[in-house]
């Protein structure tokens, strides 16, 4: 699975591509034409992925010779940069960059002046296809987003499909984007689906972890200077009985100190497979110099950022399922279906969360403000603690306000987690490097609210229940039943 | 390469078995003649393995049906267990039984009247052909070994050939042989083969983290009751400036205590790999009801134990060479060949160092001693802390004795660790279940220099020195020169 996608594909798009601005559902009655994306085995050949109809050349492009683009913007202009400042990163690869986080990330990214290439195996889309599963929000091919955004802002994104496991198509995206830092989000991110059975439990840890290593040689190997930032999560560190500390803590014991990576407790084998990639990452630091900033996200709310805003071509994906839906979101979608909100168990279980518009906004200070050689840092990245208890009153008072009955039931936990407990976790690295976080406000949850009753006719109920166990996980390969 | 040998393989064997007694060489010129092992699809099916010539029929035997020995001795009859007392684990599988521990652990475990198999790949041998390198000691085919084992003790240990990361294979090994415990030494054990090429560091945290996961699944859904022997590494803790505790530190920060996983810092891909499985296997016993031991052991350094010397078709490997050679070992060769003692950087790199014949002795105080469902238990397996330095110092002294002329040159350290460091780790855990320890002695050292002076003409000395860079590993796969 890890070579599903591998240096050559061949994708079909739409024949008539309309104008930003034209309803999508008019699309879909289209004839499709073919176009194929060709990597080629020499490094420094073309990915030829063009078009041209009626002499309207097409926005889209995906090459392994380097585009440029004509940009005004400085990237980091925002941030009073004096030209006697070391220049910034200008080229960014977002590898995973279709998905929730990877989408909202390149477009913020590439509206901010950076060069931006998108390396994705769109396996994420696969994934909603073999589970009966679906977006709240219709999202488009990634080939019509890069397209409409093209077309809205007069930017390009490159695209290079294709699998970060095979390191022969990795070295060719090195080779020909050149990258100055590289953004991973390129892994699989459920715990509920690393869950389901014993293949996906292995394919998380083997597509997570290779994957990793190989950005990592791909770095050594290519481009030594580039800055990686990688997505983990806050869930790395499970749910100790004393404060969490961002990726270290000082310990003293029998009369001596020393400063440790904290103690790492994740709970499903996703979880476990970012332990795995911290620690890889931080010996090729120390062995490699790598320079290298490890974002410990908390759980993302939300999905309107202000470039996925401009055009429903460039909408987010929205996940509400049992297996990729995570809290606050699932929550909303519950409470526009008047389905009740599920709490897992007793409902104590705290985390920390952020708006998806600070996912972005962390990432592009991550970059602009990159970690040393040899260097690996380590941010907590999240800008609230909530308990599911205390969401799950936010939205029911929200939905008040809306004229929606909202009800909370308290079903089995599926998981192996502690519901009531200390938590305790430090978050003040991003703060300091400008961080303005978007609280979670009344206003914002009448707004995803609001979105959710907007699409609520897409909603498929029988996906809303958590149906993977942490301790029921077999052998056989689980499917979905079509009921 | 993780499914290189999978359920069917076919094995040559000599076809003039020699009575235990008869001298290697001779064999050596026999004819081939074929034998086949051949695993079923259906899980109770027999695993062929069974020859007969002249009436005499073939000792060794790969079954899939289990195959019960007459033994007199019962398991752990030496602990002074009462008719009273909860039967010990009869029935242990040791995956990697055919390597330089697990071989030593087989046979010591099969002395002591367990039912023994050992599950083995073979691998580890096509490793030595890949890189021309050998053991010090000539080893007998793993079908001679056992052939021997039971001509010379009249006990049988059952062998399965496959790569423990085809699950289809390891399910029907557990539905075979239905391990009471699992002894878990199959795995990619060097810190300088995962630093050779990009392919090598891959293959060695695929091969270990995946087959470790079927383990663990293979428990869970075949065997829950069985007790998981996991061999660890003292190199998973690195070389913290605080003492190293027995897998776990409690902590008191901010006002508040927590006991935590012990925090590491592991310096290879292989030692990371070994972290890795550690964090699946802590998981799965908190969410599964696992039982594991991890045995965090140290440097092993000898040769014989009680029953390899039985017969020279039972000798164990020993490796000198630079890729999978350990300290004290390779420094006897050295010092047996005239070939200066190797001392990588200043030689203040200090750890944890046993003799195999504690090795095979922990394993059994684990196996005897069971932890309890759902924990996961952490030892720290040595006896004694040493330097590099200290180590060539004792060499040095033992070779005077025996007239050799030692000396010591400090060598360019390929590895990226420490030179000069606080090291005081823990490892009351297994004195305290009954381990007598065999320290480094005089007389131990006269014994194992001996024994290298004794196949000395074996050594090949271009082997001898360290030819993997922890710096300088690249993408380009490494191929080691004929000359």
């Amino acid at each position: 699975m890890a070579h599903l996608l591998s240096t050559t594909c061949s994708v079909k798009i739409s024949s008539s591509y309309r104008p930003c601005g034209q309803p999508l559902n008019q699309v879909r009655t289209a004839l499709p034409t073919s176009f194929t994306i060709q990597t080629s085995k020499s490094p420094f050949k073309r990915l030829v992925f063009q078009g041209d109809r009626g002499g309207r050349s097409f926005v889209v492009r995906a090459t392994a010779a380097p585009v440029r683009q004509e940009v005004s913007a400085q990237p980091g202009s925002g941030s009073n940069q004096s030209p006697n400042e070391p220049s910034k990163p200008q080229r960014v690869m977002i590898i995973g960059g279709d998905g929730y986080c990877g989408w909202a990330t390149a477009l913020h990214l590439s509206n901010r002046g950076y060069d931006v290439a998108i390396v994705d195996s769109l396996v994420r889309r696969l994934f909603d296809q073999q589970l009966g599963l679906d977006s709240l929000t219709p999202i488009s091919s990634i080939h019509n987003r890069l397209r409409c955004w093209k077309a809205t802002t007069g930017k390009t994104i490159d695209l290079y499909i294709g699998d970060i496991c095979d390191f022969e198509f990795l070295s060719e995206t090195f080779n020909s984007f050149e990258p100055d830092a590289v953004v991973h989000f390129g892994e699989q991110r459920s715990a509920p689906y690393s869950m389901i059975d014993r293949s996906r439990a292995v394919f998380t840890q083997k597509n997570n972890v290779i994957g990793t290593l190989n950005v990592l040689f791909a770095i050594k190997e290519f481009r030594e200077q580039c800055h990686l930032v990688k997505l983990g999560t806050m869930g790395e560190y499970g749910t100790p009985n004393i404060d969490i500390e961002e990726g270290y803590i000082t310990i003293t014991h029998n009369g001596r100190t020393d400063t440790l990576p904290y103690p790492k407790q994740a709970s499903s084998f996703y979880h476990l497979s970012k332990v795995h990639d911290s620690n890889n990452i931080a010996f090729t630091c120390k062995a490699w110099g790598i320079r290298a900033t490890d974002l410990n996200q908390g759980v993302v709310y939300g999905v309107r950022t202000d470039e996925t805003s401009m055009h429903e071509d460039l909408y987010n994906r929205f996940d509400y399922d049992g297996v990729f839906g995570t809290a606050l979101n699932r929550f909303c979608v519950q409470a526009a279906v008047g389905h009740p909100l599920t709490v897992y168990g007793k409902g104590g279980q705290t985390r920390g969360y952020l708006d998806i518009r600070d996912t972005v906004q962390c990432v592009e200070l991550a970059i602009a403000n990159p970690a040393q050689p040899g260097e690996f840092r380590v941010f907590n990245q999240f800008t609230e603690q909530f308990s599911v208890n205390e969401l799950a009153a936010l939205v029911t008072k929200a939905g008040e306000k809306l004229g929606l009955d909202v009800q909370t039931i308290s079903v089995p936990n599926p998981r192996v987690e502690a519901e009531e407990h200390y938590y305790n976790a430090k978050h003040t690295k991003l703060i300091e490097l400008g961080l303005k976080p978007h609280l979670l406000s009344d206003s914002l949850l009448d707004s995803l609210l609001n979105f959710t009753v907007k699409y609520k006719d897409r909603v498929d109920r029988k996906q809303i229940m958590p149906n993977v166990s942490w301790r029921k996980i077999g052998v056989k390969p689980q499917t979905v039943p079509a009921n």
